[in-house]
């Protein structure tokens, strides 16, 4: 092995074997082979297991908030993407548990077609410090609809320290009463008007935070609102870290992305194709519901 | 309902139930009730039953390579999200199968815990026009010396249209040997001198192509990486369609994502945090291939 610049090293905790800083809380000793044998460091920072933790507190900051439980919601149609950039992003604050916790007992079938093995179901759980509400499309709307997902959700968010939602996840916190008198956003789609349908004030950003409510735009808005989560609890030192882990510095190849940016046949074509699946549920639903 | 402009749809596709352009190719007829009440657009585009496939063509363009298998590889400790920015993305070529081929049978442990059931295996795919090879971190290097692997890989890179990798599956690609005497990049973590290992030459690009094989830096950089392949294949509008879909217009809450834009300390600390997982492993690997 000549290219590297390493010799001999210490398993110091599952943190570097994963890639992540979540999987275990540097305060827990109890991973890797007890090798002592000190690092040779290339950088500045020597890592030993002595000053492992003082190291990494003085680098990444305290807290503001003891965060031990995160929970993202998942159901039948939700989102792959609105459930995993806030699951990568918030799953590495240290020393906290983050579970996908579904609605049902079972597999998910996500929105397009991607099945997933959630953690555990919503009546396991009473307390959450960080929930994660995700979106996605059909099955969404039927959440925004279903009493029981909007009792748990008031329930969680009795005692959290952050409430949000990525995409059309918002429909559901409006639906479950908590947007009521906020500033919040969603997905592009009929984005005023259906923040309007539950009290909110839709603004236009990428995410919006009113109070511990953070909502965020449409799909890979989960990842800048995670971050800028991270960035409210850590400092930007943390959220440094988890960007270069995740290496995000995007450049997509062309502009687009918001409807502004997209050529207008191509916007109009999107937005008749939403409304041909949305709209007939809207109307069905508002029939049951009599809204 | 009063806050929409819609009244009457038929159900045109589930392309619109599920939110994605992939689900069914546009080609196709069998789904949802015939119901052909004419849709009232709002915008310039009017779909019917009778003009959808013209429209959407018209609109979307014509693919240069008529793509209809894309698999990615899964396997114990690949990064998630690796996984699904590219699943997301591509998923999304019309008329196209996208598959997560496992390389033993059973559900996947991803990197940070999430665990996933994967479509098919890999010795029950021989060809597909889209290869993908997400990385991870310890599990990555562990497949980057599976012979098994390679083989597999080599077969499907003799016709596939695209062989692509995201962040450290240029490990694998690599030692497959694809990437000999072929620029490429890769994970930031000494990204030069891991791909010099296998004869490439590194490249800092969010995504590099050099003839069909695309590879791309760490992590999130496989969903430009997808979504580059999608202008490739498209063109623009395609591609803005997707992207209006994912609502990509990136905005994280600070600069960094990259050794360059992250703050000395910071990357020390993550340089030191890596090479304790990987340097181990590849000093135990050199050892068993002799390199």
């Amino acid at each position: 092995m000549k290219n590297l610049k390493y010799s001999h090293y210490f398993l110091w905790t599952t943190l570097a074997i994963t890639g992540t800083l979540s999987c275990k809380p540097p305060q827990t000793e109890e991973t890797g082979p007890a090798n002592t044998t000190k690092k040779e460091a290339t950088g500045a920072i020597e890592i030993t297991p002595e000053n492992h933790d003082d190291k990494m507190s003085s680098v990444l900051g305290t807290p503001k908030h003891n965060i031990r439980s995160i929970g993202i919601l998942v159901y039948d149609g939700v989102n792959i993407l609105d459930v995993m950039g806030p699951r990568y992003v918030l799953g590495q604050v240290m020393g906290a548990k983050t579970e996908l916790i579904a609605v049902n007992p079972g597999n998910i079938k996500t929105v397009m077609g991607v099945e997933l093995v959630p953690n555990t179901v919503m009546d396991s759980v009473d307390q959450l410090d960080i929930l994660v509400v995700p979106g996605g499309f059909k099955g969404t709307l039927l959440g925004a609809y279903d009493s029981r997902i909007h009792q748990w959700i008031k329930k969680i968010d009795q005692t959290s320290t952050y409430t949000t939602s990525v995409c059309t996840g918002g429909w559901i916190l409006g639906a479950a009463g908590l947007l009521k008198g906020r500033k919040a956003t969603t997905n592009w789609y009929q984005a005023e008007e259906m923040l309007k349908r539950y009290g909110a004030t839709f603004v236009k950003e990428r995410y919006v935070n009113d109070g511990k409510y953070w909502t965020s735009a449409g799909v890979t808005a989960g990842m800048d609102m995670s971050l800028a989560i991270l960035n409210d609890l850590y400092g930007e030192n943390y959220t440094q870290a988890v960007m270069l882990d995740m290496e995000y510095d995007p450049a997509p190849p062309i502009k687009g992305g918001s409807p502004e940016k997209t050529v207008p046949e191509v916007y109009q074509m999107m937005e008749a194709m939403y409304a041909m699946g949305i709209v007939p549920l809207l109307d069905s639903l508002d029939g049951v519901i009599g809204k």
